[in-house]
């Protein structure tokens, strides 16, 4: 797997912020642009404290509408004004994002000074560019929820001229047709895609579940992910509470990533009764066989 | 002056955190009791930082509703909420607020188990109680915005029975009648409050600007008060800025406390400009003869 992205935890609190996690925020890095999920309240100061910079390209998404995941946003928007943003900002999120950001930018007095696209989105596609697409899937909270998942284009191998030109290829309109995959007619017979190019690099699948009770639709939706950034609020011994609240255990999460093939399950939004992520940390990987607790600003090259 | 009261800073900040300094918000606490002035984003943490509690007597005055000044709104009812607040919440701001907060709690589908009351208010005093008044002179920034002075009622002396007694005053509705401050005739003729009450206590006042251009109307607002918490966005350098901001310089801040027979002015909203508080502090104190610069979580006893 080639390591052209990183996962950065900007809050990994639940609800509620404590002294060492602020609220939901997580990004991947990839190629100078930014994947933003939520943007809890303190987003922008750790933002800062990342150093991630202003003016990148970058995509937000909103797994829903509790203040804890999206109080954010308005400040963001406007020390990135103030920072000298240029760049479009894309947002998206399920129904009332949009509302929730131009009624706070109307009420706030404030345009920003560049192109923002605040859109809501419900399951699918959501956001691509030719290297990498975002979708969403209906996560089971108390209010209209979505998941997110990250999947990078698969990438051709590196292509060896030398060998296309040993095979009788010449450089040329022929090239450019074994680098998209297709078999050609070389001076001494057919040259597949294959004899030409390095193995395939696989995209890396980042998910995040925002709030959510693990469900069947879930765990079809992140099969085989590489990396799963999952609800995980409660430890086992409130699991009630977590099926009252619309939320996951860790063990709950360690179940989904097992049952659905996930690679690394990250877990996240813990709940501030907890003094640390000792009990589910434990209690995950007693079910599932890589699992971290995610720390604010702990970061993860993928 | 009687040690009744504290002023804590909470973010000192403008605009933009920095990484030492939060958004905006001050509060005053008296007898369990706080006033808030302003909410930034982050003030939710930094309430829990300060240790102040989720359930005292709570009376909040936004001084305008730029997002910097208000954003930390939404998040902290959230928050008190579920840290299981029970008594009424005050908001006070310039209108708008009303709506602002009301807005986002519909859009977050937020109801606080506590009652809240949220009001558009103008000059005047807003806000009493049998000990101390807020009330608020109309500032000069950029938006509609208002400046507040918490004014202690001055309290009266300690009442002496030993001298009523011996001055001929039987125990009874006569005390009452001098404790009030009134004459009363006793055995042996008239007696005077000062014959048995102690010397009084005179209240103590805290001036907060929020964002302005110092003004002729804000000096005669603030004369003569006890500690002034004032503007000071700007060094000297950049004097045509603040102009063209609707901010004050610490030098413009400290004329005004000057010209207004300030005793201590407490420089704050620092520009995130500036690496320290250093040279707008000492230009400040060419000025005036009492002046401090605030920091976030510094507190004083007043």
């Amino acid at each position: 797997m080639a390591h052209v992205a990183r996962i950065r935890f900007l809050g990994t609190a639940a609800a509620v912020p404590t002294t060492s996690r602020g609220l939901p925020c997580v990004c991947i890095e990839r190629e100078g642009g930014l994947l933003v999920f939520d943007v809890g309240e303190g987003a922008q100061a750790a933002f800062a404290r990342a150093g991630l910079g202003w003016n990148r390209e970058t995509a937000i998404f909103v797994s829903h509408l509790h203040g804890d995941h999206c109080l954010g946003l308005p400040g963001l928007i406007q020390t990135m004004s103030m920072q000298g943003r240029s760049r479009p900002l894309a947002i998206y999120g399920p129904g009332g994002t949009a509302e929730f950001v131009t009624a706070n930018l109307r009420m706030l007095r404030f345009s920003p000074p560049f192109e923002l696209a605040v859109r809501d989105v419900w399951e699918g596609t959501i956001h691509h560019t030719k290297d990498y697409a975002v979708s969403a899937c209906r996560a089971d909270h108390t209010i209209p929820a979505l998941s997110y998942l990250f999947r990078e284009a698969d990438r051709p191998g590196r292509f060896h001229p030398e060998r296309a030109r040993a095979l009788g290829v010449p450089e040329g309109p022929l090239w450019k047709e074994l680098q998209r995959g297709r078999e050609v007619q070389g001076v001494t017979g057919t040259v597949r895609p294959g004899d030409v190019l390095g193995s395939g690099r696989p995209g890396v699948s980042v998910g995040y579940s925002g709030d959510t009770r693990p469900t069947a639709g879930l765990e079809r939706f992140f099969a085989g992910c590489d990396h799963l950034i999952f609800d995980s609020t409660f430890a086992e011994e409130h699991s009630g509470r977590a099926g009252a609240t619309g939320h996951s255990t860790a063990a709950g999460a360690a179940a989904l990533a097992r049952n659905a093939g996930v690679g690394h399950l990250i877990l996240t939004h813990f709940s501030a009764r907890y003094a640390d992520d000792a009990a589910p940390l434990a209690e995950a990987r007693r079910i599932h066989h890589t699992v971290t607790a995610a720390a604010d600003q702990m970061s993860i090259e993928v």
